[in-house]
């Protein structure tokens, strides 16, 4: 067991990782299955010699994946923090990658101190379902009306009750939120050699809040996607929202389309007034 | 059970699929396991109220996909191609797709048929892996050099026996093939939103050749990411290939990142007339 450094507490430690959920139950510990918490608990717990104990800035559900979750922990042990994720990355499956770890300040919380997200939802859009994106897109036909889609942008934005958007039987709390961001992004697929239809989209939902409630996202795109196939007007997205009503809102997006795209802090307390940046 | 046409025998027909290739023993069938073959016959049979056997060009290995497969196949049933397209799709599992149906010449057989077939190796080349290409790409850590793996490839290309890059145990016959195109492609990742290394590296080894031994494509890249790596001179590829020891060339790509990309045919009997393209 590694010693403690002396006259000193754990160091507080910020993850950076990255996931393909499809495999797993969720960011978060579940009765059955497993969590990528879990592995990366206990990727830790192997270096550190005993039990530790990781906090996730959030959930992610299951087959949800991420490009920059963001975890806090505390270890007494003292590799340096890049030898650290080499570590980790030796013992979590290729499907959980760690991408950073730095040296956190002292009550460094990666749930409480979070202060705005950013997720990104992916359709591709095609009259052909391709064998190799199934895990990270929601596949769709054409047509989808990314006019009609951003027009409907403007109802989200800002600081809103977004209950409607909620998922059903979600714990109490308040549901109010702020959404600095919300984009629809359309193009070509990018071409990484395995594009079997040439004239494949695109469409990507971009949002950027202080938070999100459960399934917020998936709702929101749910109802976005029905404004896009012309089965709403633009303008119903706002009714839905003034309802509160979640029977109102759309079917549920798909899990794999979404991405868990980054997590920003305010600077801590020790590197404050050098760091004013986000 | 459908009628016959009258007076006519079974229709012949030509289906270009595409698959990921990870849960299956490959494109044939195999005692145990799930073959690609397999479930396309099985699709088939649902349509044609019995069973249809399907000829592949070629096998492709467990874990191999395919970009453009070609199979043939006969049957009685009177569907439009495009129909038996849609209707094979719905009973397939989204890891295979059926991109087109055509009605071929009598007598077409894939592989009998066959002139020439396109694979590409997909290399990507980064200090970090990803957790969303694990399926579709050999992830290897820079540097690797491309003007070096590019130096050996005069080496391949045109009439030569390959019997060094087939694999070991292979059944006899002539290791004489023709390649025609070998190239290495190189440059930036294409980003497709889910890059998590902005300095990773696509290397693509597409080969072009009338046909290829078992393994020899992976082999042949086993052998060229050494040079790559700087563990054998280019020249080394020369003199492996003229040896015709298999001992010699390099350990075998794993199957992940290989996709067979197209087969070309000849025009057959009835449309060569109207079409001297490929």
């Amino acid at each position: 067991m590694p010693s403690p450094l002396p006259g000193a507490g754990p160091r507080p430690l910020k993850l950076t990782l990255a996931y393909d959920g499809t495999a797993y139950v969720g960011w978060q510990h579940q009765a059955r299955g497993t969590s990528v918490q879990q592995l990366v608990e206990a990727a830790l717990a192997e270096v550190e010699g005993r039990p530790v104990r990781v906090h996730g800035s959030g959930r992610t559900d299951a087959g949800v994946h991420a490009l920059g979750q963001v975890a806090s922990c505390e270890i007494w042990h003292t590799i340096a923090a890049a030898d650290l994720a080499r570590a980790l990355n030796a013992k979590l499956p290729p499907e959980v990658r760690v991408l950073a770890v730095e040296d956190a300040w002292r009550g460094f919380h990666a749930r409480f101190d979070a202060r705005e997200k950013t997720y990104e939802y992916r359709l591709r859009v095609s009259r052909v379902s391709t064998p190799f994106l199934g895990r990270f897109a929601w596949q769709l036909r054409p047509p989808i009306d990314v006019a009609a889609m951003r027009a409907a942008l403007p109802a989200i934005r800002g600081r809103h009750d977004f209950g409607a958007f909620r998922a059903a039987g979600s714990r109490a709390g308040s549901s109010v939120r702020t959404i600095r961001e919300a984009e629809v992004e359309a193009g070509a697929w990018p071409d990484d050699g395995l594009e079997i239809d040439p004239g494949a989209q695109r469409v990507a939902v971009r949002l950027t809040a202080d938070g999100f409630l459960r399934h917020m996202v998936r709702n929101l795109v749910g109802t976005l996607v029905e404004v896009g196939q012309g089965r709403r007007a633009p303008g119903d997205v706002l009714a839905v929202l003034q309802s509160g009503d979640r029977a109102r809102a759309g079917a549920t997006a798909p899990p794999q389309g979404l991405f868990l795209v980054a997590v920003r802090y305010e600077p801590g307390p020790t590197d404050r007034p050098n760091d004013r940046s986000r």
